[in-house]
């Protein structure tokens, strides 16, 4: 049996984060963008072994399971446990793990729903999991509740699936352009000192949001946290008072990724495009993804 | 302007009313079903009118404010005080209005989805708007969260959007077998002394679906639920045992409707459409909708 989930690429545009001691409670406040590229998972299960075996690919290379502490973990915590077989969890990105694409909750959460599929239970059940390894694990705080909502979300209340609750803005006709330049570490920035100012400014930018909740005004605020917070700075600052210049709405930076976003109209993406690609830098344009993440049995 | 909202028909297949005196913290417990056919809301907003004018149409036909209460009230409320100009709501329903197929939830959060887009807020806002008044005026409790979750839906949290807790069962190809055969008041079974009965019998069918939760155990104990509470008997009863015969899961009745429901796969339709022919009864059969219902800008 052959199982297929999609989960969104989902890109943070501010946030607050909210730890606590039991993980399901733990997550985070704050807004994004989920896009209509993200993280695939192909699950197979296999019965007729004689022991019990789960392996995990990225991008179709088997990983250990140091290098996948998550995602095994979300896998053991599916699988019943006298289940004898093989499950094999194949997951493949559209972004490069560590830019702020959300791959990590991507691959939790595309694992959970197809083994949630496959073996039964229920998607908050599924889900749950899915934050809790997450969270433990530091793979992210929102980013799972934020999948589930798709479109472009606002976390009003943090907490995991069923906890947490995750508002919608409404929109029309965007595209999401975006500029990944690089790695950011979540736990770094985390564990830093700067997680005072982080909670501050998000505090800020999610009350200013929900007087006036429209896709430009978040974008505003973005900025405005991403520059307060000292994480936009230097050579991707620049970058973006350049993109701004061709840009109606201001440009903002991945949470937490070295890289760009911006809301364009589809007449201002061959403008952006040509000026990225002048400057010789990586870009890419996609769609939002409306609605939940899909699940099913997958005939290839 | 001209947006379109499509809202899933919602059918219930068993339910625990819970009544609070905050509309927002009423809901029901339970379990349903949302089709891919329902109710599809076109607003269309003018202004440089000299005076605030709003209209509701169903199915092409303007009704009058006491024939259409609910979404009136939504309307008033998500258009702002100050707004001069002509605001109209069609309403298109695919099933008859009081069969039990959730038109009422369907009407006012497609109208708060339309408008919201509109004239501004958020998913859950206008979603809130739209359950509070289907709480207050006795359209339903639960539909309205149910609609937004998409899917095989169970409630397991009482309350209006944000504050109620929707989960979905997973499922594969399934279609959704109906017969439509009359009106029931939700007002009057509410108000009756079978509400006890309901609660004890919604509260077991919960619990058990929630130990095992997949469809083919949602029918098995909706069809429990049907017959201990009286609300499925007589020629109806019998009916869902004529169709038991030629289906592999248990038929039930929609709640509130006088009718019945059941999940078939592909290679059970010819069947059960002839034998439903044969008997002279009406019928149609439909697709699951999976996802949130969808909202935009309509170019017609």
């Amino acid at each position: 049996m052959l199982i297929r989930s999609f989960i969104p690429a989902h890109i943070t545009a501010f946030f607050v984060p909210r730890v606590h001691k039991d993980p399901l409670k733990s997550g985070s406040l704050g807004a994004g963008v989920n896009l209509d590229k993200g993280t695939n998972v192909f699950a197979s299960v296999e019965t007729g072994t004689l022991e019990r075996h789960i392996h995990v690919a990225f991008n179709g290379e088997p990983v250990k399971k140091e290098e996948a502490v998550i995602s095994y973990s979300v896998a053991e915590e599916l699988i019943p446990a006298d289940f004898i077989g093989e499950v094999e969890i194949w997951q493949y990105f559209d972004f490069p793990n560590g830019y702020g694409f959300g791959n990590s909750g991507g691959g939790a959460l595309g694992t959970a729903l197809a083994l949630g599929h496959a073996f039964g239970g229920t998607w908050l059940k599924a889900a749950g999991i899915a934050h809790k390894h997450e969270v433990l694990k530091g793979g992210g705080l929102g980013d799972v509740v934020a999948q589930l909502a798709g479109g472009i979300e606002v976390r009003v209340k943090a907490g995991g699936p069923g906890i947490g609750v995750v508002d919608n803005l409404f929109f029309e006709d965007y595209r999401v352009l975006l500029v990944p330049l690089g790695r950011l570490s979540t736990r770094e920035v985390l564990d830093g000192d700067v997680v005072g100012v982080i909670t501050a400014e998000g505090e800020k930018a999610l009350d200013a949001l929900l007087r006036d909740p429209r896709p430009e005004r978040m974008m505003l605020l973005a900025r405005t946290f991403a520059e307060r917070t000292g994480l936009l700075g230097g050579e991707l600052l620049e970058l973006a008072r350049e993109l701004d210049r061709i840009l109606k709405l201001p440009s903002s930076m991945i949470m937490l990724g070295r890289g760009l976003f911006a809301l364009v109209r589809e007449d201002e993406v061959e403008n952006s495009v040509s000026l990225l690609s002048d400057l010789g830098l990586p870009y890419d344009v996609t769609g939002i993804h409306v609605g939940k993440p899909t699940v099913g049995r997958w005939v290839g």
